[in-house]
């Protein structure tokens, strides 16, 4: 038999196609037996075409058809033709045609599928990465993986379009504990010492500025230690991207063309621009969060002016230590029974609020276990400020500012989802602006970096660096997609002095840094223009762009939590012989 | 003053900007008093433009000129007019027009730098690399860096339309101890277990391809831990591709059309297309290497038959053990003397022949020390057969085949450079093909995959794979370019039978074979499609195109011989906290 030579992809034939001598090659995805014929559904990464086996006509092609079972993989040689009247099927783009086969061959069989290759699967998950390869070939995640590709292609287009270079920064980067954990790679030609993979390419792209590159991109892997929270990889692919010459507005537009040109890539209309923006201060004041979801209200709102002074202790105390109170209406939630507050309860403190204060507002007035310590005129003014109305219930948490407000946002977001409150189909692009540029750790007693330690502080706000480092708000931003945080940058700091003095307040002295950032100290006094950039997770955009529920899904090969690769059964023990060759032994007791 | 926004690259002002007001920000690139005037030349990454600082109109900014130094950062505002007639400068793109300055704004100082920044420089490497950043400032560095940009995007524009689909494979992979050696990552979730960054996506790719991805591809960096040789590095980036359903000649058409986009992303003729083609054998036979450099002639010959039989010990000793007499006829080269002729037979024996014989051709006929053991006729033969005539010189190696091909290829090459019969603007792009699938490795006393052991034999010799493995030639091919493997691959194996026989062959026993590639064993049992692919050196493929004599002059952040980062320093010792999380420790007794 000749070697036959593919002319179509089974997927892409059309009534166009009728009359055409085709060859296709797939696998067999369903095999049917009726009135002598043997029709044979063959598939490849573009679809399905029925194939019809006619022993009359070609009784050779028919007796291979013969042995085909599911997921052979086959070639056949045929002629398009009409289905016959009735038969056939307009949700197939194929539908309407079918291929009368001359000539089989089977090019390598198959066992039976160790599960059912079909658009949706109730398939055990570890099941699923174990069998990838079969995993894949289910239409649903192929498109995922097709979507990414044409996502990537259009991430190339728009940042070449727009003057973006595309530069590739080295995997084999030097350890900067500040951050997340580093993956660690022992150096065989340099014992005892170690390279790490890249939490980002942060420093590279800084130094591409410095080197006048002007417009750097690229869509790069990075990896990050962590103990894998759900849906976090052990390596990711971030978009990074950096700009010279630029303030922050001119970032956040280059991006928002950039969100738009992924949505058109995947086929949907992209959000309205420019995207909302929201400061920080603002973020946490209504939504608790500095991701918040604004898909929908039940903003939260300051009610310590409210209760200030009254005699609830619960109240009282944390204002006396400083703390507030805030509030939120669970619109309609009055019903709630006691068991149910009680979740409510129990919620708020897993996010360290010592409490969750409710209210009922009922037809017989405002229902409370603390009405009577404030008193009928205070708890009006809650109501009022909070808009209650009869059938509502009212939380409020007093606490230190940001325990209030997260536990408050997180118990927000959680109700939102509960009571349907959230339009699945709604989109809520935001940027969070003016981030402040440090946090205070209590544990360790010394100011961290809110974003990394090159972030430039507001223009306004650097006399206070020194003095008040708390009230400097930073050139940061971060863009937030229905309470999920995208991407985030800033405009980093260009001026050695500042970025001496940001060290300084981080607590890190002259001489840690020098060790640590010294090549990038130095690279500041040999001309850094100003400079700025951003980035964001491929992974999570092209999630969001499909609407999958898990990035694991548009990743081809992904780790679970423990960040195993159960196909290949990565990580491994290796050879004593390869620790010997890197001077390094396990210490494992 | 009010911030200034760029409204223009330096190097793109033209004559038609004569009268525009622009804004430009970039480096000094040079500074000249004239006049009473300042002249500053400004630079960005599009090149250079004139700018004028006149103290009569504008004595702010003339001040400000004034503090001027090289490699500071600046903005101005100004004019473009016409350089004053006499003054123009036709060698450079902006050389018609200069800016006539009316606000200046010094964005960032600079000390003076460490090595001027300027299109050739003969600065060690070393300082090169460490302060990179001043490096990729010179314009040759840029336009190597942009230029991979650019055919990085002509290979993604290219493999799009040609149905390909970039797919990311994983960067922390499974350790299989072939091939080269792998850099190690522990693993602190799973202790005593380690990834290995990727020598390659070869069984990924396989695996998608199973998948039905049908054509896949990615430009994807690459990591082998070997004693790193001149113009090697310890991470570099691969075009990487795999395609089902196809068959030698298929991925041959593809590679070739793509390098035709690369060549053109580069503004320079493609190579005439179809790309000639070797054999391996043939490759060897004419060129000893089978990498061979087909800019020259100078082709070997084999003389076995010749000299067999003679009294000239170092050819009969040789041809008894099994061994072949080969030779070249060095054109020209008759009046060497002694000491040079000296010189290419240690540079033979470098490549382990055990001698080199020398012919002179002269008008009294041929002169050699083996002259008398092989008389007049054979002499007059030799000659013959290698196209000897008066001032030639004639070249022999008796030795097995290989030593004897390879030592006189390496020699051929040696003299083509030295002889300048090599044009360097020539590009000679060739195809060596049916390579044997195995290789005997006499110190392991056991057969090697010549490319890796998924390679596919030739159907024809698919019956000796298991009786005489050494005749078994492959489904594999290598991209030559000038003498250089610029790439290769070849059709895989796609039957479980043929993989199962093929590491037998190579001495794997099947618990072995489990243990290490157990996955896609298993994987070629659920439906493998034929299929077949390539990678080549992006890094290489950008050197060749802008004629750079080292890869690291093609990438951002190289590393050295070491596979040090002198910019970095990486890599590093690491905090002992961060080995214990790892459970390792050194090793270094």
């Amino acid at each position: 038999m000749e070697r036959l030579k593919r002319t179509d992809y089974c997927g892409l034939l059309r009534p166009d196609h009728v009359g055409h001598s085709v060859v296709l090659m797939g696998w067999v995805h369903r095999r049917r037996d009726h009135g002598g014929l043997i029709f044979i559904d063959l598939r490849d990464r573009e679809g399905i075409a029925q194939t019809v086996f006619n022993p009359e006509f070609h009784p050779e092609a028919h007796k291979i058809a013969g042995h085909m079972r599911a997921e052979f993989v086959v070639a056949i040689r045929g002629r398009v033709q009409p289905r016959p009247q009735g038969t056939e099927n307009a949700r197939l783009p194929t539908g309407m045609i079918e291929v009368a086969v001359e000539e089989a061959l089977i090019l390598n069989e198959a066992k039976p599928p160790i599960f059912a290759i079909e658009e949706q699967t109730d398939v055990a998950e570890e099941i699923r990465l174990t069998y990838r390869y079969l995993d894949l070939r289910r239409p649903s995640m192929a498109r995922n993986l097709r979507l990414r590709h044409r996502a990537a292609q259009a991430v190339h287009g728009y940042l070449d379009r727009h003057g973006f270079v595309e530069v590739e920064t080295p995997m084999l980067t030097r350890s900067t504990p500040e951050g997340a954990r580093d993956y660690l790679v022992p150096s065989r030609l340099n014992p005892g010492e170690f390279y790490a993979l890249p939490q980002s390419p942060q420093l590279f792209k800084q130094l591409l500025m410095v080197a006048g590159m002007d417009r750097y991109y690229q869509i790069v892997r990075c990896f990050r230690d962590e103990d894998q929270r759900a849906d976090r990889q052990a390596e990711f692919t971030q978009i990074d991207l950096e700009m010279s010459f630029v303030d922050r507005d001119d970032v956040l537009d280059v991006t928002e063309g950039l969100v738009a040109a992924l949505f058109e890539a995947a086929g949907r209309p992209a959000p309205p621009r420019p995207f909302s923006r929201l400061t920080y201060a603002e973020a946490i004041d209504r939504f608790g969060l500095d991701a918040p979801d604004t898909r929908f209200g039940m903003e939260l709102a300051d009610l310590t002016d409210i209760v200030r002074g009254t005699e609830a202790k619960a109240f009282a105390e944390p204002i006396a230590q400083g703390g507030v109170v805030k509030g939120m209406n669970a619109k309609g939630c009055g019903a709630f029974s006691r068991a149910q507050i009680d979740g409510l309860v129990d919620y708020a403190k897993g996010f360290k609020a010592k409490g969750l204060a409710w209210f009922k507002v009922t037809a017989d007035g405002i229902q409370s276990p603390l009405a009577k310590f404030l008193g009928p005129i205070v708890l009006e003014r809650l109501s009022e400020r909070l808009k209650g109305e009869e059938g509502d219930l009212l939380l409020l948490v007093a606490d230190q500012a940001k325990t209030a407000s997260e536990s408050l946002g997180r118990l927000r977001v959680k109700l939102g989802r509960e009571l349907k409150l959230i339009d699945e189909n709604a989109l809520a692009m935001t940027w969070v602006i003016d981030f402040p540029l440090l946090d205070y750790d209590p544990e360790q007693g010394r100011w961290q970096a809110m974003h990394h330690p090159f972030t430039a502080p507001l223009d306004e706000d650097l006399p206070f660096l020194d003095t008040d480092p708390g009230r400097v708000r930073a050139k940061a931003y971060d863009l937030v997609v229905n309470g999920q945080e995208l991407g985030g940058g800033s405009i980093r700091i260009h001026r050695r002095d500042v970025q001496s003095q940001m060290f300084a307040a981080l607590g890190i002295d002259a001489d840690e840094a020098k060790a640590k950032f010294g090549f990038l100290l130095e690279a500041l006094e040999y001309g850094a223009p100003p400079h700025g950039g951003l980035a964001f997770g491929f992974d999570r955009v092209i999630a969001l762009l499909v609407g999958a529920g898990s990035i694991r899904d548009v990743i081809a090969f992904p780790k679970t939590q423990k960040a195993q690769d159960l196909m290949t059964q990565a990580p491994s023990p290796v050879d004593p012989r390869q620790l010997k060759e890197l001077r390094i032994k396990l210490d494992l007791d």
